[in-house]
């Protein structure tokens, strides 16, 4: 098995094969099957099937998936057998939901840190956490080994913050921020800006 | 020129397209290339060429894309040449945060309406709106006639959520709750949920 190989689409789709069995197992479903979770998903069962087998052999033909062994594989292949922790730079709307939100509670990830540079904020409790000043950003990232951070400040001061964690050696960006940011080839990049997805969509709309 | 034809991991990329150019726009810059472009979205200039060829001649061999001419045709492709009403279904942090977002100005988008179910949130004010209550959504949605709307309820809501607002005629849902959900084929959907954003790049993480 040649990890290099998947497509990144591939992986890609893998959380959300996870979040579909997670679901099954808070549930207390115990077995599934590709047409199953294919019907979840709105993904056809012979793509599940197929990108499954490149990480291996995780069911029997005819008697399917067991949950809770996917479940583990899965988040074996994610790296998600264990928990991120995570900075979230911005205390704005946006970041400030992220430092509240619940949502990434066994998914593997936790927020340890909030910063922003408004004088007005620093010192202010977000959450459980309390909001630290920028300036002290890459030094209180690097000291913690941070690989993960969320990028939720305005849009021109996008990329000099995406620097900054590069700096304190981010390896992983997720930015809110609605534009486009460029980093180095060994850091991942993922971007959530609700309009691309909406205008995504109203190209069907008449 | 046949629109059903193109593919739609294409249509995903025009938005990318279109941010990075009103960007340039808004800079005031006059004219791009497909090398210019690839280079500040970490694309191809291969692939933004073809991509853009599936709609149409948008620029010439040598002499580039007009930027302001690309904007006006991309944006209506996108069918965002003009400004679409958006319903935000669930005032807690990320659907407050959703209301008062800045980010859908110039990008075709305006929250006009947001709902709660709870009974200490109706009335409230969330930026410029009053949040109505989630019993009259059905019937507020389909006379204003509004096609496209955002989840942000808590995940065991949400496909309920999203029957409402398909039986009050929307065809376009954003959804932020963590869970899968089922729409017709007329229904498009798209889904945000920064976990598997970032399950996806632990993958390449040690």
């Amino acid at each position: 098995m040649d990890d290099t190989s998947v497509p990144d689409i591939v992986v890609g789709r893998l959380p959300l094969y996870l979040r579909a069995i997670q679901s099954m197992h808070k549930e207390g479903q115990l077995v599934t099957s590709s047409q199953e979770l294919g019907k979840v998903l709105g993904i056809s069962a012979a793509q599940i099937r197929k990108d499954l087998s490149q990480f291996g052999e995780f069911g029997k033909q005819g008697t399917g998936y067991n949950i809770e062994y996917l479940c583990e594989q899965i988040q074996n292949i994610l790296n998600v057998d264990r928990v991120w922790d995570v900075a979230v730079i911005g205390a704005g709307d946006i970041g400030s939901a992220l430092a509240r939100y619940q949502g990434f509670t066994n998914r593997g990830f936790r927020v340890t840190m909030v910063f922003d540079s408004n004088p007005l904020k620093i010192g202010q409790q977000e959450g459980s956490h309390i909001i630290q000043e920028s300036a002290k950003m890459v030094g209180s990232i690097r000291k913690a080994g941070i690989k993960i951070a969320m990028i939720a400040v305005p849009a021109d001061q996008a990329q000099i913050v995406a620097d900054q964690l590069i700096e304190a050696g981010v390896k992983a960006i997720l930015n809110y921020a609605p534009t486009s940011i460029a980093v180095p080839n060994d850091v991942s990049l993922q971007h959530i800006d609700p309009s691309t997805h909406l205008q995504h969509m109203t190209y069907y709309l008449d």
